[in-house]
């Protein structure tokens, strides 16, 4: 808890409040679980613990736990996106099993690369058990996600895995521009831009989500367009909630994001409503104000949190959060699933997008 | 360079020396190389660096040179295991590839894990580069090993990528194996046995071998017995080579090695020779002389290495290599390759057994 003020409230973003998303998420986890708990027990018992306390299922050491899980929105946009596509139900668990291991390995792995200590409110994986076992379980959790996928029945196999291999290379993409995004300038020819800020969340956050999205129309064989639509849906969904996420990253209640008030901008993190905001008039002094060294203190972060919203940075941010929705509606209505998939997909999405995350 | 008294002769073991070795290693990385760079030229910038470095083929920053890289025994397995189930030869050179992104793969991760500082007179790359730089280019290279094999033409890509992806399982068993070997006692029940040893280096370094010897075949759809017979032979020079390092570990000249004298016995490492010195009588005062908490200083290393000469632990190491050599042989023989496709493979292997690693 903190003394500042209340900071504004999270995301008028132009959806409705579905009460349909927690049951849709937890009907997709239930019908996902057994077939991820066994691809989970095919694993080395010591790495399979880790990735057992990774995706929440029990505390470190082993003692069966029910915290500390994320809400499964991958694997519920597998089982629907599988569902919108006609596939038979086994393809969207396939599926839904990948992009949950993939998912779980990068949160493994990035949480090395970024120094992360916490997670869910838990010691994340590498300080549980240490920087090289955190490896080693995010290597054998993407090596069983290609497995699980090359497993499959039926001949669709070779194309789902490089379905599943583009979105792996995307996200090495995406991650290497995120981390090398640190150490480039915020302003002069070398800064970051809007663009490429864009590019690097639709591969960092998009690409799983794209393929979680048609990865079960893919081993279904479904025609070409309609993984394309399913797959562009998840894309944009990516950039929707990276650049949502950033919002909150600097106006979100610090007692529902687990962060400190304005922690993104303490960490001088290039988010997007910052660089929208660097590329007005207005927000020359904000460059200065983000130029130095150290970290921001509380004033000081503060004062550019003042800066980017009067340089337009949060208004550009929802727009740019809103225009990203747009495409996902547009391209789940040229996925034409039938009315009651594209309800739950919608009600999923609406849920997801007001949950204060 | 060091004053201690000269070792022993490295390895005899029962192979005549083939000076074919070093022209079939370079005629197979020639062949395999424009394959290679074009995959890693695939990466994103700055993880390509990181991959090419690994490889032998920059310096740190991306200068190029030519040392550094490793002999590419994979490579040269890939080339040739495809060669003699009579596979053409882009089925041969598409396996060498994938089998070389996943060694290098695992080099970045492993010297993680290990916490090595140096590889082949060279910091390593998470020394170079930073430890989450390192992890995400292993990734990288993982993910394109299985995009490399999942893009190559014909029907029987899904066999292929399950049979990279069980030799990645196996690859993860075997070093989370040895990484908690290092944790168990040197004696009592929870002790390491050769027994125990044998599985683990079959999996870290006998699996890729074996995937390496059969991956061209596997693509080319050759019978499962050929498929069979070649796996086997390269998990068998794995256990071989693994037990002959450990050989040289403690009696190789420092000299060649680039190691110290007695280097695996210093930091404690639970080797073949030792692990089969202390099941005997003459052991007991070996495992007390282990038992300690501190790296061993020259003159315990020296006593420890005598004990474990004379418990007959190097004599043991030497029939264990020896006699897996020999089930490569059948392996190669059941494989019933061409003539000279079975002699360049004995060439390479006479080579690499005389070679001073």
């Amino acid at each position: 808890m903190t003394s500042t003020p209340t900071p504004a409230p999270p995301l008028p973003i132009a959806y409705e409040t579905s009460p349909d998303g927690p049951r849709l998420l937890s009907e997709c986890r239930s019908s996902v679980r057994p077939a991820l708990a066994a691809a989970v027990g095919r694993l080395h018992p010591w790495v399979g613990e880790m990735a057992a306390y990774s995706l929440g299922w029990c505390e470190a050491g082993g003692a069966p736990s029910d915290t500390g899980g994320g809400k499964g929105l991958r694997q519920a946009l597998a089982v629907l996106g599988a569902r919108a596509a006609g596939a038979p139900r086994g393809a969207g668990v396939t599926a839904a099993v990948a992009v949950e291991l993939v998912h779980t390995f990068s949160l493994l792995h990035d949480d090395i690369m970024d120094g992360d200590a916490t997670r869910r409110g838990r010691p994340t994986a590498w300080k549980a058990y240490g920087t090289g076992a955190a490896v080693l379980a995010g290597d054998a959790l993407l090596a069983l996600a290609v497995e699980t996928v090359a497993g499959a029945p039926g001949p669709h196999v070779p194309a789902a895995v490089r379905h599943l291999s583009a979105a792996l290379h995307d996200l090495v993409l995406g991650q290497a521009d995120d981390l090398l995004f640190e150490t480039r300038p915020w302003t002069g020819p070398d800064a970051v831009g809007p663009g490429e800020y864009r590019t690097m969340a639709e591969r960092k956050t998009g690409a799983l989500l794209g393929c979680a999205t048609s990865l079960g129309a893919v081993l279904a064989g479904a025609p070409a367009t309609t993984v394309a639509s399913l797959d562009r849906a998840g894309r944009h969904l990516g950039v929707a909630f990276q650049v949502a996420d950033d919002v909150l990253g600097v106006w979100g209640d610090p007692a529902v994001t687990g962060k400190p008030v304005h922690s993104d901008l303490r960490r001088r993190k290039k988010t997007f409503p910052v660089l929208s905001a660097l590329g007005t008039s207005a927000g020359a002094s904000l460059g200065r104000l983000l130029s130095g060294a150290e970290d921001l203190d509380e004033a000081g972060a503060r004062r550019a949190a003042t800066a980017v919203e009067e340089a337009g940075g949060r208004a550009a941010a929802l727009a740019e959060a809103r225009r990203h929705l747009a495409v996902v509606d547009a391209c789940l209505e040229e996925a034409a699933p039938a009315p009651r998939t594209a309800a739950d997909l919608r009600a999923l999405l609406s849920f997801l997008v007001h949950r204060d995350r």
